[in-house]
């Protein structure tokens, strides 16, 4: 159970200050200072931010000098929290709820959140944006006075953070904050692509390409979904430790191998998760090899999954110990650490590393 | 009804003589000649096709030089016909039966063809080959013993020709010739992949790109499953007097408009239909495109229909007045005229040309 406090009711309107992990160069160590948080306005909610995990997009875009590169930023979208105070229009969640952030909006309202077809919220669309999702601005300032950049709607490297209440997901306290905090983002992601957007059936082969946390949360998923054989790909053999935990039952490095695994024809479904190294990179096919193999090519945000129904799914899950989340855990330092979980995610020797935020 | 007689039995085991439209060299118009169809092996039927008609993909192969272009050859692979005799091993099919030909096999015993997942028969699978489908022979010869190549394991363009049972899907005798040759390919293809590859719902936006056979079969199938918006678009403006009449609601002409119809993020689907004319055309898109808008692609040959049971639903609902066939027929003409055919295709001025046999 999340055990943290805070003062209840009487910082509720006012500017708070805290610490957080700043960005301020593209690519350079991240650095502890104290912020100001601002009250959250109409349709928002301040949260106490209880843990955050690195996960890979932060590096991608904190590398980046050019937008959506933008300094000095909060990173960090993979969080857990507890609410500290609501803005207007706010009844979803109350003061001292467990909440997870999401970076993709939820609002119930549009068509495609009413839709079992999508989970891409179109009055709040994803994107890199470095504000709030209803309006171009941020709720952080230095104590020099300057704007500090938001990121992925979540901010989560901070230890009081404004998220719109379409991205939070209000969660059964009993998880563990060091656990809850993998299914705010990589996590969900991976078992969401296996069960939602692949729809795996029992007795398929999964292959996947990359093992890290979004990958294993692939294998957990195809596990989950009955997956007769899960062929993980990775240059890097030492990635194959991890994945014998996840049930992986095929290794291949390409660097060393003549195995070509490639999708089924006919029903073989590709499913394209997270952002590339490079923002530029293009996904190129032989039309007719896509044609004559009836193949399938589907992008997906956080594996289809739609952050409000089906994250409290994946909790119960894990609290019915179904899902293993306990091995996604390689690593736990504090928030004055943060610049070394990101050294051990870079040098592909962590899974995720929970930062704690008190 | 099919209004046809061959010699009853009198021709079974022999080799056949008939008139065939030779395509000699290629992009040269077609010879008719005397050519010489073997007798069905196993699991062969020889038949005796009333009427063809023209798909762009004969014109595509046929302007090729090299592989898969293959000359002497006898093209067509839209088709009806009845069956003159049976090889060993066939029990489906006797002598008599009308009968509809399929470029993709539907062996019925394989794992893709007991799965309803895909169309993409396993035994057989889809190739643009020379040969029939079991084995690297032909059953054509001219009257100088030359072996003319078969096309799409069809080869309609000729009085009688032998194609795998796997290939052939028995129809109600009901349905005039000139209309169940449509449902051989182009028609088929389009009406499938709004029906079974795009899962059209009700109420939804359907953006056509490309206006032929196949486009407005896509149009057909998107009406009949209730599409509430069917955008064509094309480059040729005189395309769009054929979609007024398949229900298309909207053209653009993307050389004179600014209008950008693009797939729905989310839940939008692009099916990728037919033969480029290059064959090495790529389909390039930026993967964060892909993955932020959860885009899918999906390749799909005869519009993931399964041949033997799904072709029999598409005859009934003709009949029964659901789908309308009588439209696609742009032109009828005679075997000797055949390169009509091709000329009309060329120029777009024909959606379908029927080409009788007899």
């Amino acid at each position: 159970m999340a055990d943290v406090k805070h003062s209840k009711g009487i910082t509720a309107g006012k500017p708070l200050h805290c610490k957080a992990a700043i960005a301020r160069e593209a690519g350079q160590p991240l650095v502890i200072e104290e912020v100001i948080v601002a009250p959250p306005k109409a349709h928002e909610v301040r949260i106490k931010v209880i843990c955050s995990s690195l996960c890979h997009t932060d590096i991608t875009i904190w590398k980046l000098k050019d937008f959506p590169g933008c300094y000095p930023r909060i990173f960090g979208h993979e969080a857990v929290g507890i609410v500290e105070s609501v803005g207007e229009e706010v009844d979803e969640v109350v003061e001292g709820d467990y909440v997870l952030p999401v970076l993709i909006a939820d609002c119930g309202d549009c068509k495609d959140c009413k839709s079992s077809e999508s989970n891409l919220c179109s009055k709040l669309p994803v994107k890199i944006s470095p504000w709030m999702p209803r309006e171009d601005s941020s709720r952080f300032t230095d104590l020099n006075g300057e704007t500090l950049f938001h990121f992925a709607f979540v901010s989560s490297f901070s230890q009081y953070t404004v998220v719109d209440v379409a991205h939070l997901t209000k969660i059964d306290p009993s998880i563990p904050p060091n656990r809850a905090c993998l299914l705010s983002c990589g996590v969900s992601t991976g078992i969401g692509a296996a069960w939602r957007a692949a729809n795996v059936k029992p007795g398929s082969t999964v292959a996947i390409f990359g093992i890290g946390a979004i990958g294993l949360g692939v294998a957990e998923g195809a596990r989950l979904s009955g997956a007769a054989r899960i062929i993980a790909v990775d240059i890097k053999p030492e990635k194959f430790e991890f994945g014998k935990k996840f049930g992986v039952t095929d290794f291949i490095n390409p660097n060393t191998s003549e195995d070509n695994k490639t999708v089924s024809q006919g029903w073989g479904k590709t499913i394209v998760l997270g952002l590339d190294n490079k923002l530029d990179a293009q996904l190129s096919f032989l039309s007719m090899d896509v044609l004559l193999s009836g193949k399938t090519i589907k992008g997906s945000v956080f594996g289809d999954l739609k952050p409000k129904s089906d994250v409290p799914i994946l909790v119960k899950r894990y609290l019915d110990k179904e899902i293993r989340l306990d091995d996604f855990v390689s690593h736990e330092i504090k928030l004055d650490e943060i610049n070394k979980a990101f050294e051990l995610l870079m040098e592909g020797k962590c899974l995720r590393c929970v930062i704690w935020m008190d």
